[in-house]
C-alpha cells in the first residue's frame, strides 16, 4: 500500500525515488564509506514529511519508543541489527540494563519497552529494567496490554556501577531520553557502556545542532546524485533569548520566520510549487511534539494569545523554552485512510529495520502529527518486507518508496552521528 | 507449519527445544564469543536430519545454490547479512565479481545466482558474473525462468588480478564448489579477496575434517546446555584407499560400517529407541548428492551389484572416488505433504537469513533427498518470519522449532569455520 499522494505533486518525489533506485549500489557503498569514518547511534527514529516535491526528515530520535508499533515480521531485522551493534560494541557482552521513560501507566510506551526487551534478550543478552524513578523502591510489576507483565527495579550505584540487586550489567541501555537533566546515578560510569551517550539526551542535546548536520549530509549526499539538496533538506534557523511569557525576543524570532518564509518562498517559485509556505517553530531542546507552532506569516507573532505563549513557553517534564528554532515547513501530501500520515523509520544501529506511518484524523497536512490521538499503521513494506524493484514504475511499488524513506532517514541519522561527534564533551580536541 | 512428526519420538527433540529456548540468551552469547576467536563462513547451507529423539547436521554448504527458494521475505535479513559481511571484510568494495557454476542450462540453479545478484546489489555493490567455462567467449545472455535474463562473461586474467573485460572487482564471490579442481585462473591473485578460499572447494575439502571439527563444536555446545553430544552428532568414521571397480580397500569400509553400527546400536539401546540403525557412505569429497549409499548390514556390502560399484566410483565431474566416511544415518521422521523432508537453512555470515524444507516423495526416510526430483518448501519461519516465543509448548511452535534449527545448523557453520582454519595452506604453524 503506497499512501494516496495528490496526484499533480507526485512529479519532483517520482523522479528522486528513480534516482535513488537507479543509484543504489552507489548509495549503499557510500553509507558503507560515511560508516567507517563515524559511528552510528545505537538505536533511532525519524519521521518524514513526504510533501510530493520534497522529501524531508523533521525529528530525529535518539530514544525511540515506538518499537512496539513495528511488525512481528520486521522484528528478526531489529534482532540481526542488535547482534551486529552488541558484537562491535561489547561482543562479551551477557547483562543489559535497560532503562525507560517514567511514563509507566502508558501501555502503549510498556509494549515498547517488552519489544525492545525481547529483541535484546534473543540478540544473546541478560536484559533487566531499572528506573529513574526515586520513588519505586521494591521490584515492581507493571500489567502489558497483551497481559504479560514487565518487572522495573529501582537501580542500585556503587560506586562507579550502575546495577540492579544482584544484577551486574556491562552495558547500559537508556529508552529515556533525559528531558528533566542528566540524573547524577547516570554520571561518571566506569567500565560500562552507556548508550546512547548523555550528551545525546535532550537535557544537553540541541536540534539546531542536529540540522546543521543533516544540511552538510544533505549536501554531501545531494552531490552524490547530482540533485538539489533543497528537496530533501528543510532550512532552519536557531533564536535565542526568547521569553514567551514576557515577550522577549520575539522580534529576533519574527525576523527568521520572514527569513525562512522568504527562502522558502524563492524554492517554490523556482519549482513552480502552487503551495503557501510556512514555518514551524519548535523548542531547540526537547521532543514529544510540545511547544511546537505552525506559522505562515511573521505578523501572526504579534498577536499570540496567552494560551499560545503558555504553550510555547515550556516543554517536556516542565522545562523553560528560550531556544527555538525555525523550521521550513514541509507539507505532508500523504494520507492513510483520509488522514493525515508521515513514515516514521526506525532503526538499529546503521540498519532500517522497520516502519510505519503515524496518522492523526484531527490534524491538517501542516500540522505536527506527533500528538495525543495519533495512531500508527504499519509501512508499506510490512506486510510483505520485499526488497526494492528496480525498472518499476516510480511511485507504484511500495518496496521501492519504502528504500527511499529509509535512505533519507539514515541521512538524518548519519547527521546524529556528525552532530554527536561535535557535540561530544569528552572528546579530544586536535587544535 | 510444523512439519508432522511421529509423535512417540517427539520427546526428546521437544525436550531439546525447550532446553535450548530456555537458553536463549546464554546460547547467543556463547556464539559472539566463538565469532570472536573466529571467523564465519562467507554464506553457508547446512542440510538437517530431525530423527525426533536426534537433530544432526548431514551436510554443510560452503556454496550454497539455493538462494532462490527463500521467500522474498526472507531477503532483506540476507540483505543486512551480506552489508554486515561486506563491511567487515572490504568495507571500501565496489565491484564483485560472482563466479557461478557450470551447469547454465538449470533454470532454477540460474534462479539462485540472479537471487544472488540482487542481494549483493541492494547491500551496495557493482555485481557481474564470469564464468569458469572456457567455451564462453564472448558476454552470454541466459533466460531466466521469470522472464529477466542474466548475462555471463569471460573471465579475464591481468597478472595478479582477475575480473571481466572493463570491469575490476576487488571481491570475487565463488559459487562454484570447484569440484572439478582448482582452475588456474583462481590460483594466485593479490590484492583481490576470494571467498570463499580455494580450500573450501571440493577439490580439497573433506567431509571428514568437517564432521571431525563439528564432533568438537557439538562437544563445547552440549557442555554449555548441559546433554549428551550424541542427540546432535552423527557419529562418523573415515576410510581411505577404497577402489570400488576392483573391491580394494572394501574390508576396511565393512569394519568401520560394523564398528558405527554397533555404536548407534548401543546409543539407540541407552535410550530405548526402537529404530533399526543404518549408516551412510558418502565420498569424503564432493557433493550433490552423488555417490551415497544407506547400508544397514556390513554384509550387504559383499553383494554389491556392478551399478552400486559404478555409482559409487565416480561423483560430481567425473572425479574417482577412493575416500569415503561412513557417517551414522540419521532418520529423517520429517513429512510435509505425506513426502519425507529435511530442513534446509541458509546463512550469510553469522546470520541465520533463511531456510526451507528439502521434500522427495519417492525417497525414504532413510535416504539422501538431495537428488532428482526433489522439491522445496519454504521452512515454517517464512510466511511470518516471527521471533521465537519462550513459553510455547514445545513441538508446537514453528518459531521456536526453526530457532532450534538455525541453532544446529550454526554449529555447522562454526564447524565449518574450525575446519577451514585447520585446513588453511597459507595459516602459520606456531610448533
Amino acid at each position: 500500500m503506497v499512501p494516496h499522494l495528490i496526484t499533480a505533486l507526485t512529479g519532483p518525489i517520482n523522479e528522486l525515488e528513480q534516482r535513488v533506485l537507479e543509484s543504489m549500489p552507489a548509495i549503499e557503498r557510500w553509507f558503507r564509506l560515511e560508516w567507517m569514518e563515524h559511528t552510528p547511534p545505537f538505536y533511532s527514529s525519524v519521521d518524514l514529511r513526504n510533501a510530493g516535491f520534497k522529501l524531508a526528515p523533521v525529528d530525529t530520535n535518539l530514544f525511540p519508543g515506538g518499537f512496539n508499533n513495528l511488525t512481528p515480521e520486521m522484528l528478526p531485522l531489529a534482532v540481526q541489527a542488535a547482534m551486529a551493534a552488541i558484537e562491535k560494541i561489547c561482543p562479551e557482552a551477557k547483562n543489559l540494563l535497560l532503562v525507560p521513560e517514567g511514563h509507566t501507566r502508558n501501555s502503549f510506551y510498556l509494549s515498547n519497552v517488552a519489544t525492545l526487551t525481547r529483541i535484546f534478550t534473543q540478540a544473546g543478552l541478560n536484559v533487566r529494567l531499572g528506573t529513574l524513578d526515586e520513588s519505586i523502591k521494591e521490584p515492581t510489576a507493571l500489567a502489558l496490554p497483551d497481559g504479560g507483565q514487565l518487572t522495573i527495579e529501582p537501580l542500585v550505584r556503587k560506586r562507579g556501577r550502575l546495577g540492579l540487586k544482584d544484577f551486574d550489567p556491562c552495558t547500559i541501555l537508556l529508552n529515556n531520553d533525559l528531558s528533566a537533566g542528566v540524573p547524577r546515578v547516570l554520571e561518571h560510569l566506569h567500565e560500562q557502556y552507556l548508550l546512547p551517550p548523555l550528551h545525546a539526551g535532550w537535557a544537553l542535546r540541541r536540534k539546531s545542532n542536529h540540522f546543521r548536520a543533516y544540511e552538510e549530509v544533505a549536501k554531501k549526499f545531494a552531490k552524490l546524485l547530482g540533485m538539489d539538496p533543497w528537496l530533501i533538506n528543510p532550512m532552519f534557523a536557531p533564536v535565542q533569548g526568547l521569553d514567551f511569557s514576557t515577550g522577549q525576543g520575539l522580534d529576533a524570532l519574527q525576523t527568521q520566520v520572514d527569513t525562512i518564509l522568504n527562502k522558502t518562498r524563492r524554492k517554490y517559485k523556482e519549482y513552480g510549487i502552487q503551495e503557501k509556505p510556512f514555518v514551524v517553530v519548535k523548542p531547540d531542546a526537547g521532543t514529544y511534539g510540545m511547544g511546537i507552532m505552525t506559522v505562515r506569516d511573521a505578523k501572526d507573532l504579534d498577536e499570540l494569545s496567552r494560551r499560545t505563549r503558555n504553550k510555547m513557553s515550556v516543554c517536556k517534564d516542565g522545562q523553560l523554552v528560550s531556544e527555538v528554532i525555525v523550521q521550513e515547513g514541509v507539507v505532508t501530501h500523504e494520507r492513510v485512510h483520509d488522514a493525515v500520515a508521515e513514515p516514521v523509520v526506525y532503526m538499529m544501529d546503521r540498519y532500517v529495520v522497520g516502519g510505519f506511518y503515524r496518522i492523526h484524523a484531527e490534524r491538517g497536512e501542516d500540522e505536527n502529527l506527533n500528538a495525543p490521538g495519533a495512531s500508527f499503521v504499519p509501512l508499506a513494506f510490512a506486510q510483505s518486507s520485499q526488497l526494492p524493484r528496480p525498472g518499476e514504475k516510480p511511485g507504484a511499488s511500495a518496496p521501492n518508496r519504502f528504500y527511499m524513506y529509509g535512505v533519507i532517514a539514515r541521512l538524518a541519522m548519519l547527521a546524529a552521528s556528525y552532530e554527536l561527534e561535535v557535540t561530544d564533551p569528552e572528546a579530544e580536541v586536535y587544535a
